[in-house]
C-alpha cells in the first residue's frame, strides 16, 4: 500500500568532476511509501542550495560520503510533519534538516536538524541565517576566528550567505570588517546593508591596491571562503597571531590536479598565525546557541540577510552550478510551497 | 681606559640573499671597554649555530629586525660573569642568553636569558636541548601539537636538535612516532638513539612509499621543521582535528621568488585540521617550567640528545652554511673553552 502522496525529487544522475550541472541531475517522481513505526513524513517548502553540496556529490576525498548515483540529493530543507509514527514529532511540527531535494521525505528522525521554533520569522530563515549559514558563521568566527574588539577581520564572499552574517557578527563583536565581494553590485550590499567598514571588488583591476588599502593595519582575522588568489594577497598581510579560518575553496573549480598556490608555511611561522579548517558538523550540540543568538539579533534589526528564491523543483538541477557562476545575491532557496499551517 | 680583556668577535660583513655562507662574515678583534654602572661582561664558553639564524641576517620580512651590516652576529651562547656592576649579577654566575658570536659580550642584563642552574649536567646543553632547541621543542609540541596517547605524531628534521627531543617527548606522553631524516646516519640516530617508532629516509627513492607505510594510520600531530616536498608528503595523511606545528622551513634554500606547492586549505578543511606557526619567544615567561622537565629527563635516561662540537671561533663563519649541507649531526656548537670555574 502506498499513501495518496507522491513525490517529486532530483537524483544524482551522474558524478561530476567539478561542479555539478544541470546535465548531472534528473527529476524522478515516485509514489511515497506508508509510513513504519518511528518514522515521520515531512513535506518540504523550502530546499537550500549551498556552495558545500558540490563537495558532496564530489568522490574526491571530502569530510563526507559522496551521495550514490541513483540517490536523492543531499540537501537541508525545512517543512512541515504531515504524517508522524515517531513518539518525538507530531502533525504539523515544523522542522528542518537533511531532507534531500524532494517534495517529501521520509525519516526515522535521523535527518531531522531540529523543530523549529522562531515562528515569527520566516520558515525560509532556518535554512540560511538561521540555519546552517548563520550558524557556520557564528562558530567559525566566534570559535576559530576569536575576534577581540579592535581586530581587522577580512572576508571573502562577503557578500554571501555565510560572510555577510560573519561581517556583521565581527561588526557587533567591536572590530573592523573588511569584505571582499565580486561586482559592484555585491560590494555596495556590503557597504550599505551588511555595514562592512570597507569592501573591495576583486574583478576589478586595482582590487590589490584596493585591497592594501582597506587593510592598512594588516589583518587579525580572515574568513575564507575562496582560497585561490584572494588568499594569496591577504595571507601576506596578516599581524601576528592572526587566525585564518578555512570555510570553503569557492575560487578553486577543480582538484585534479591539485592547484598550487604560493607557500603558506613561512607567513604562519613568521606571524604564528594558525590556519584552521572549519566544518559547522563539529558544533551540532551548541545548534541551538548560534541559532538564539542569531535570532536575537534579526529581531532587533542588527543582523541583515538577503534571499534569493528560485521557484519550483525544476530549478534545482541548475542551482548549484549557478552560485559557482556567482549570478545570486544571497541565500539561494527553492521554494516548493508556502502552505505552512 | 679599556679592560684587560681582548675581545675577537664574529660580525655579519655583507648581507646573504639566502643562505648565509663563510664569506658573508668577518673575524674582528677589539678590546672591551670598561664596564658601566649596571653592565656584566661575560665570558662566552660555548656559542649556537642554529638554523633560525639564517632569518636573522636576512632582510626578507621575518619574525626580528635583520642583524646589521658590521654588527655582531647575533646568537645564542652560555658562559660565564667575569665581572659585574650589576646588582642582579656576581662574577662567578653561569649565564646564558642573546650574548653573540664572540668571546666577550657586555649587557646590561637584558641579554641575559637566565642563569644556568643545572650545574651538574653539562654547560654546553643549555645552548641546546635545555635550551632554546628543547624549549622549543616542548612548547611547540605541548602547546601547538597538543598530542594524546595513541596519537601518530610525525617529525621531520627528526635527527635535529629539536626534532629529537620533540619525538622522545611525544613517546613519554604515549604517542607513536614517526621521525623523517636524510640519511642512514641519522635515520638509525632517530631509531637507535631517539626511540622513533618508524624513521624513514627522505633521501630515498622510496621515501613516499616508506613514509605512507609508516603513517598507515594517518598523522594526527605534524611537527614540520621543513616545508617543501617533505610537507607535501606528509599533509594530505593528517588525520580529523590534525595540528601541523609550522617550527622551520628548512628545504626553501630562498624565499625570492616566493616558492609554490600544492595548495594545504582543502586538506585543512577535509580534516578540520589546524596549521600553527610556532615561536619559542612567545614562551619566554614559561622557560623554566620546560628546562626543569627536560632537565630531569635527563637526569632520568628519558632523553637523549647529541652535540657536534666544533673548536674554536675562527668555526663560526662557515657554521650555519653547513648545517643547511646537513652536515652536521645534533646539536652544532663552538666551544671557545671549558674554564667554567
Amino acid at each position: 500500500m502506498s499513501s495518496p502522496f507522491v513525490n517529486r525529487r532530483v537524483v544524482l544522475a551522474s558524478r561530476p568532476a567539478g561542479i555539478p550541472q544541470a546535465e548531472h541531475f534528473k527529476i524522478e517522481t515516485a509514489s511515497v511509501p506508508e509510513l513504519e513505526a518511528g518514522q515521520i513524513l515531512v513535506r518540504n517548502a523550502y530546499l537550500s542550495v549551498e556552495p558545500a553540496m558540490r563537495g558532496w556529490v564530489n568522490a574526491a576525498a571530502n569530510y563526507s560520503d559522496p551521495v550514490g548515483i541513483g540517490e536523492v540529493m543531499r540537501s537541508f530543507a525545512a517543512g512541515q510533519v504531515v504524517a508522524s509514527r515517531h513518539p518525538d514529532y507530531a502533525e504539523g511540527d515544523v522542522v528542518m534538516g537533511m531532507l534531500g531535494w524532494q517534495d517529501y521525505a521520509i525519516t526515522d528522525g535521523r535527518a531531522i536538524r531540529r523543530k523549529v521554533r522562531e515562528r515569527d520569522l520566516p520558515l525560509s530563515l532556518s535554512l540560511g541565517v538561521l540555519g546552517i549559514n548563520g550558524v557556520t558563521a557564528y562558530f567559525a568566527l566566534k570559535e576559530c576566528g576569536r575576534p577581540h574588539a579592535g581586530d581587522t577581520v577580512v572576508v571573502s564572499t562577503a557578500a554571501g550567505a555565510v560572510g555577510s552574517a560573519v561581517g556583521q557578527l565581527a561588526k557587533g563583536w567591536g572590530c573592523r570588517t573588511v569584505g571582499i565581494a565580486g561586482g559592484a553590485e555585491k560590494v555596495a550590499l556590503c557597504r550599505n546593508v551588511f555595514g562592512f567598514d570597507a569592501a573591495v571588488d576583486y574583478k576589478e583591476a586595482d582590487f590589490e591596491a584596493a585591497f592594501n588599502a582597506a587593510s592598512a593595519d594588516g589583518v587579525d582575522v580572515y574568513f575564507d571562503n575562496t582560497s585561490g588568489r584572494i588568499s594569496d594577497l591577504v595571507v601576506p598581510r596578516i599581524n601576528k597571531n592572526a587566525r585564518i579560518v578555512i570555510c570553503g575553496t569557492a575560487s578553486v573549480s577543480n582538484w585534479q590536479p591539485w592547484p598550487t598556490g604560493p607557500r603558506v608555511e613561512r607567513h604562519l611561522l613568521n606571524k604564528t598565525a594558525t590556519m584552521q579548517g572549519f566544518l559547522v558538523w563539529d558544533y551540532e550540540s551548541r545548534y541551538e546557541e548560534a541559532v538564539a543568538y542569531l535570532a536575537q539579533q534579526i529581531r532587533e534589526h542588527r543582523l541583515n540577510y538577503r534571499e534569493e528564491v528560485l521557484e519550483g523543483i525544476d530549478a534545482a538541477p541548475d542551482a548549484i552550478a549557478g552560485l559557482y557562476r556567482g549570478e545570486n545575491i544571497g541565500k539561494r532557496l527553492i521554494r516548493l510551497h508556502d502552505d505552512i499551517v
